[in-house]
């Protein structure tokens, strides 16, 4: 496989064919390869929200500027941060850790520990963007997985978070929107996909020392 | 190729075999893989500045608590976002559309309005925190085209950022260290690549609508 030939078919769709569906195999493998992403300590502090409903989805729409791709793609895998992150979900990681690996839970109290203190010691705010670093991180393996099995992709940042999260119920799970992958397959007639890609030369982009 | 296999070959690499640099041909297949991620408008608000000095990664090492794959890695690929992202910047990036498509700067107008716009009000902070996302989606796509090639990588945001700007003086080309993906191949002696993975089930990470 040329992994260039396959990032280079990859585009932000604007159009995709309403009329094809993801089979049920294509969506899964999307959403295994999302959760083999890495994370900062591998705590994963983020949820994925995979909304089908259509419904839901013209609701979705009218507060996103109206863009066909809520409406139109497959589905949509929107991916939102824990606003409560805590010690909580360090236990359940630790816990995660000790089934995965068959190891004590006691044998990780300094691992466990560091991450606590590291999560108290931020500021929410800052807190917040580190979630959403994570989260982006796996926007980016899920992208290039779908490019690689000829799956179609929109990364949306432009909609109304606040708006999401209410539609969504996202409020009451203490979570909060933050990033959007549609998914599902171009229309043959979305011009975009012809256009050349346009991006820094090389020596514009990377500096070496 | 069977992804989901790579994926799952990928680890957080702790321990590089510093006898084995990639090729240069393996280099720029993952520069060229970097500079193909996707971003918000098309921007690319970051640079990429790849260390391989190995004075200047003592240095490094030194404010990156002492983490041996900043010395022993093949290189290092750090992003850096612009700390003056201006017009300018969106000039620069309407110049390059109009070149590779070969349309005229003033055909693009409303996009380029809309993006100053969008640059001009944001709060410094919010903007920076923007663009730090966009260089995530990058190091997503870095990491799974690495995995894909056989390469490893170990993503890095335990690292003195104020340090790193001055030893790689960074300040003076107004950029700002983001995060980091040391590259190159992992030691036979590194335990982390047999441990299992661990992960959250898919139906405690996903909800669907």
């Amino acid at each position: 496989m040329d992994i260039l030939e396959k990032l280079n078919w990859r585009y932000a769709t604007k159009e995709f064919d309403a009329s094809k569906k993801l089979s049920e195999t294509q969506l899964n493998l999307l959403l295994e390869a999302t959760n083999l992403a890495p994370s900062s300590f591998g705590l994963q502090p983020f949820s994925i929200v995979v909304v089908e409903d259509n419904k839901l989805r013209e609701k979705l729409k009218a507060a996103a500027w109206n863009q066909p791709q809520i409406t139109d793609a497959s589905q949509l895998i929107l991916f939102a941060i824990n606003t409560d992150l805590s010690e909580k979900h360090v236990d359940d990681f630790i816990a995660r850790i000790s089934t995965t690996r068959n190891i004590p839970v006691e044998s990780l109290a300094e691992y466990e520990n560091m991450m606590k203190g590291s999560i108290k010691q931020l500021p929410k705010e800052e807190l917040q963007t580190w979630q959403a670093k994570q989260a982006y991180i796996a926007l980016g393996q899920l992208m290039v997985t779908a490019a690689v099995e000829g799956i179609d992709t929109c990364p949306m940042e432009g909609f109304d978070k606040k708006e999401f999260d209410k539609i969504l119920g996202l409020e009451d799970k203490k979570l909060s929107s933050v990033v959007i992958a549609a998914v599902g397959i171009r229309s043959a007639t979305d011009k975009y996909q012809a256009l050349p890609k346009v991006r820094k030369a090389l020596d514009e982009l990377i500096i070496k020392l």
